[in-house]
């Protein structure tokens, strides 16, 4: 991307965590800076930084942050307050479960036996930069699986922006399009514009110019006139949380997206860390979906004017869960997944 | 609506047509002024008035404006020059049958026997006033069918505009909506926004607001989210064009909501004047769909700034087909109409 810059980096420096700022691209290339475990919840839930493995790895930093901000007393008063913001990390957003891991691995590492207060500081952090390299290397390996279901000349209908940005670096669903193109197969993608936030025609859109790789935006509705059409091989989107039945709560959209595809017989693949998954449900309808600021969907303007009428209101869920019957195969770092995926699902993540 | 102006208003005085101008709505209520067929065929073509039944009627006062506008040397003259006109007003928009019904009927006045030009003259704005007429009548009696299938207590949800903005004045799939709601029954609407022009978010959200009816809008993506939580009782949606066999060219997204309704055992409605029928055609594949300016999908701004990198491109079909197989029943001004739609289409016509 841009400068090289990754979607989020430690400064070693100022002891910071800097960001891109995904709210104003692509008009303009922002970096925010997170002094505070406070700005970190305060990015994740403002989306500054989205994407399932980017705040999954944005929380951990969170907490190295959390233990460098104030000089405890000992261990056990900072462990106590580590505790709380971890609990308050968590809350930030409540669907992707990436986050949830996260802050699972950090506990982990509060618990372990050490010998003082500036230990577990190093600890922390070191965790942090371990699972950012961790994700770019999963997200390589998940790009390499995922590549190997396209075929040169493939139209590819893509939903949300699941590239660069929405990981720490190359990306889920978009780094399996990104790879099929650094191969030399010829692909062509539809980008879903992806209605409210717009990360496909903002995101995924920006991040496609600049691989290189042709692409056309279109409205979310416009998906079933193309997949109807025959002119979509196959439809590519990442995941927030995966249950362990195969149901996959995505972006918004996705349900109606995966639905439209299925019933016109196009391959319908899911890609994600095996971060993203929850065994804990037993099927997605468990999965809480987060219902944000109807602002979201009022806030559109066309030509400068508001493009609806004062006073009105919104509903704006932000995501929706797509059964796994409408799935042709999961894509995971550790390899494809094919139905049943209740059986397949824990043997894969197992390897 | 405001200032009881109906959509589209002849001017008697100054021999203009009055448009309300629908692509500054909700911001600016203004109104436009067609005194030339030229002018007509610009505002059907860049969307000034649109709804399928409004286009037909703004044709037939295109015809009048036409054999208005120039003195003719005697009738045969005046009937070549009309014919040209005919078919530059039918091509503006492909897809809405309406616009062909409208313009036929037109060429039927032309070629009846008069004794001079002025009777010609009289005998085209004389249609013109009858088919506006007629659109009131017509969508009141369809109205009163479909409110017939709505329940008090039911969530509709509703795809484009098709209020009194689309027509004359009521309304096809709104208008059965808002006599449902006079009728005393207690209705709430979940308004498709409907990208890319937003006919949801501007125009049906506007007339609702004017009628006191509660609704909320939700992005186009979102409405699988709630057709498959429960949340709607029923699906309504209008019509550009309709074939033998029952399929529906409607805007575009109508296509992935009549699947998610049907899939979860929501019935689709679809209301339209029998107009809207085309029995030339044996399925919906054969309907010619529109393809407008990829602007009107990069366009999108958020906050005031652009919302798709620059050089970005896009595709933008205008409608799409719902097949039959997807549709409860077909509701029109003839009555209600079930499957097998190709038995009992026909039929209902001919009442």
């Amino acid at each position: 991307m841009q400068s090289d810059m990754r979607t989020l980096e430690w400064d070693e420096k100022e002891g910071e965590l800097r960001l891109i700022d995904q709210r104003l691209l692509p008009g303009r290339f922002e970096i925010v800076t997170c002094a505070s475990v406070t700005d970190v919840i305060e990015a994740i839930r403002n989306m500054t930084v989205r994407g399932a493995p980017a705040i999954g790895v944005a929380a951990a930093y969170g907490m190295a942050l959390a233990a460098r901000q104030l000089s405890f007393l000992d261990v056990s008063t900072m462990r106590a307050e580590l505790y709380q913001m971890a609990d308050k990390l968590q809350a930030a957003r409540p669907t992707a479960v990436n986050l949830s891991w996260a802050i699972q691995r950090a506990r982990e590492a509060i618990d372990q036996p050490v010998s003082s207060t500036e230990e577990l500081r190093e600890k922390l952090l070191s965790l942090a930069h371990a699972m950012a390299e961790e994700d770019v290397q999963v997200n390589l390996r998940l790009a390499q699986y995922g590549a190997s279901l396209i075929e040169d000349g493939d139209t590819i209908l893509h939903h949300c922006n699941t590239g660069a940005l929405a990981t720490v670096d190359w990306g889920t669903a978009l780094g399996a399009i990104r790879m099929a193109h650094e191969q030399g197969k010829r692909v062509h993608v539809l980008v879903d514009e992806t209605r409210p936030r717009l990360q496909g025609a903002r995101l995924t859109a920006w991040e496609l110019q600049q691989y290189g790789i042709p692409f056309e935006i279109i409205s979310d509705g416009a998906a079933g006139y193309f997949l109807r059409s025959g002119q979509v091989q196959k439809v590519f989107f990442g995941a927030d949380r995966v249950a362990a039945n195969g149901d996959v709560a995505n972006k918004i959209g996705t349900y109606m997206l995966a639905l439209a595809a299925h019933i016109n017989d196009v391959p319908v693949y899911s890609v994600f860390p095996t971060s993203s998954v929850d065994l804990s449900l037993q099927n997605g309808d468990l999965i809480p979906i987060e219902e944000r600021d109807e602002e979201e969907v009022l806030g559109i303007q066309v030509q400068g004017q508001p493009a609806t009428p004062a006073g009105a209101r919104a509903r704006n869920p932000a995501f929706d869960v797509t059964p796994h019957t409408l799935i042709t195969a999961l894509v995971t770092e550790k390899g494809i997944v094919y139905p049943p995926f209740r059986q397949h699902l824990p043997e894969v993540l197992q390897r």
